[in-house]
């Protein structure tokens, strides 16, 4: 059973649709004016998913390309994202040749942006393949790559035309892989939905098992909350950077680390908890619900004790994010579960939630 | 006296400023939340009115960097561009920094690409220092840098927040250049504007000797023409492809020699000489008008004879161009004087043409 999920931004109209198999019927999203397909992936997610993904496509009678990037956020960069343009150019595709992202955030950050800058703009397809993509980057337009000094900072807002979810390919993701895509679903609840926070906190074992039930809710209502707002507001000035709850604090522990260390969504588990703790300081979040915080971080396997890369450090590292405005950093903190606010906090309180939260 | 011509786009509404001693008065287009204003340039504009750009902006009180990028096409590259995301980066510039692009084409290109894909998108200005980057390049959010495998391949439609043309510093710009830039002020006379066209013809030497209000006509009537254009068509879905007349053939010209060898605007003047010929041979237009076509671009100043690139090359050069689609290579042809449409032409026809035009 397929569900369709409906994404309304100024920059486009696009279905997410959600289902078992969805990778077999990929060319029903392929407009008929196209003159390519291009299929980007990595060696990993190609190996298993590649020939079906190119298979479906070549169904549309159209050329098909596959162009594979070497794995991970470590290459998230320019030199990476060229082998895309060379791969495009080598190949003569124009500007009616159409991109398909198979595989998880940073395919999709990167296939994305490169679809964003190729001749000014070309349409690309998301098929995230980890519940990190499904749930959060394949949606919503934000395309980046990462520059030495700080993680996205070359990027831009390009939605694509279709965004193809099939909850089966979950099943060869690494358990590691699972927990840190489910931290981005219990953010959802955490700043927007109460009751779906409830859900995930009921619900945090079978989410690991893989429980194709509550999977398939669980993305559902992710998608669903996250076209709530990026359709609200697709260009971040405002309500959207709620959704960056724990970001701040995260991209410092990745970038700190090194990227790929942490995952992204290990970082973000752990800097909700963070934020958590800030919240408790600064919007008189109650104590009992950063306990629950902590707890349900745990509980999805994903880490609430934070690197030690030295207070000096971490505020240097949040300082450089784009949140900062006019030197302050700016944090997602929240009132109360369910509610988000973006404000600025003081030094001296982050110091303090880095003694509660650093190892 | 400044005169104001108004763009309005999807992507933006601004001004153009058009009068003598514009430099001095950049402040007045800095908007009030800008947190750090960085003018780009390259060393030669830099020396020349670096100092005096900068001035004007300190008034606003507010900071003010200023980076220099390698002059010329051949760094019109992404590790040109790096520089620039660099010294952002290493500024700690946010999303309310503006960037200032003060140079030719090249600047102008690429500031604007950077300001399109800075986190993902912040203001900047354009404040053009050559002809060809006044009627044309700084009009209208196009903007890229080259690829090995073909110029402006990479890029974005962004539109500035405010075209700033100060039409004294045409004065300490080489002659060269100077014809280099009227080769697309008579372009906009060719497919839009009849009358303009033959005002041209009259004005070829006045121009050239960079009379002063000659050239304030010239640049004005351009500006309101590509004004116009853009405006109906921003993302160059139909009509703003006809401000590409010459470019096909141009394009080839700049890349088969190498960037840089012969300017962007001799490649199109050349190129529209080379379009005129297509054009008799595919859409009728008058032999005699072919000859006024050639020469009025050798009265500004212009190549009319393209190089020996070899047939083969030449339509392989031309057919990798943004403007191919589907294999078919399109050319801007004209059916008469100040009238363009957008079409394929077969190959024989083509290669008549470069009989006709190659040394």
């Amino acid at each position: 059973m397929t569900v369709v999920v409906d994404v309304d931004t100024p920059g486009g109209r696009y279905p997410i649709h959600i289902g078992p198999g969805r990778l077999d019927s990929l060319d029903a999203c392929i407009p008929a004016d196209a003159t390519s397909i291009v299929v980007v992936t990595n060696p990993v997610v190609g190996e298993l998913y590649g020939a079906r993904a190119v298979a479906a496509l070549q169904r549309t009678g159209k050329r098909v390309l596959r162009i594979d990037l070497p794995d991970g956020e470590a290459h998230k960069d320019w030199q990476t994202l060229n082998l895309i343009f060379d791969g495009l150019l080598e190949n003569r595709c124009d500007r009616r040749a159409v991109l398909v992202a198979l595989g998880g955030g940073v395919i999709g950050d990167m296939t994305g942006f490169a679809a964003a800058v190729y001749m000014r703009g070309i349409r690309f397809v998301q098929v995230p393949t980890t519940v990190l993509a499904q749930v959060d980057s394949s949606v919503g337009g934000k395309t980046a790559v990462n520059h030495p000094l700080g993680k996205n900072m070359i990027g831009a807002f390009h939605q694509p035309i279709a965004v193809e979810i099939d909850t089966d390919v979950l099943r060869t993701l690494p358990a590691r892989e699972i927990s840190a895509g489910l931290a981005e679903v219990i953010k959802y609840g955490l700043i927007l939905d109460p009751e779906f926070w409830q859900w995930c906190e009921a619900h945090a074992a079978a989410l690991r098992a893989l429980d194709r039930d509550a999977l398939a809710h669980a993305i559902r209502r992710s998608c669903e909350l996250k076209a709530q707002v990026v359709g609200k507001d697709e260009r971040e000035s405002g309500l959207r950077a709620i959704l960056n709850l724990g970001h701040t604090f995260g991209h410092a522990i990745e970038s700190g680390l090194g990227y790929g260390v942490w995952l992204h969504g290990e970082a973000v588990g752990c800097g909700m908890v963070q934020a958590a703790e800030l919240s408790a300081l600064v919007t008189g979040f109650p104590r009992a619900d950063v306990d629950r915080v902590r707890k349900l971080v745990a509980a999805i396997g994903c880490p609430v004790t934070a690197p030690d890369l030295g207070a000096e450090r971490w505020l240097s590292l949040m300082q450089v994010d784009k949140k900062a405005e006019g030197g302050e950093i700016k944090f997602v903190l929240m009132p109360r579960i369910g509610q988000a606010v973006s404000r600025t906090a003081p030094d001296d309180a982050v110091r303090d939630v880095l003694k509660r939260t650093v190892a």
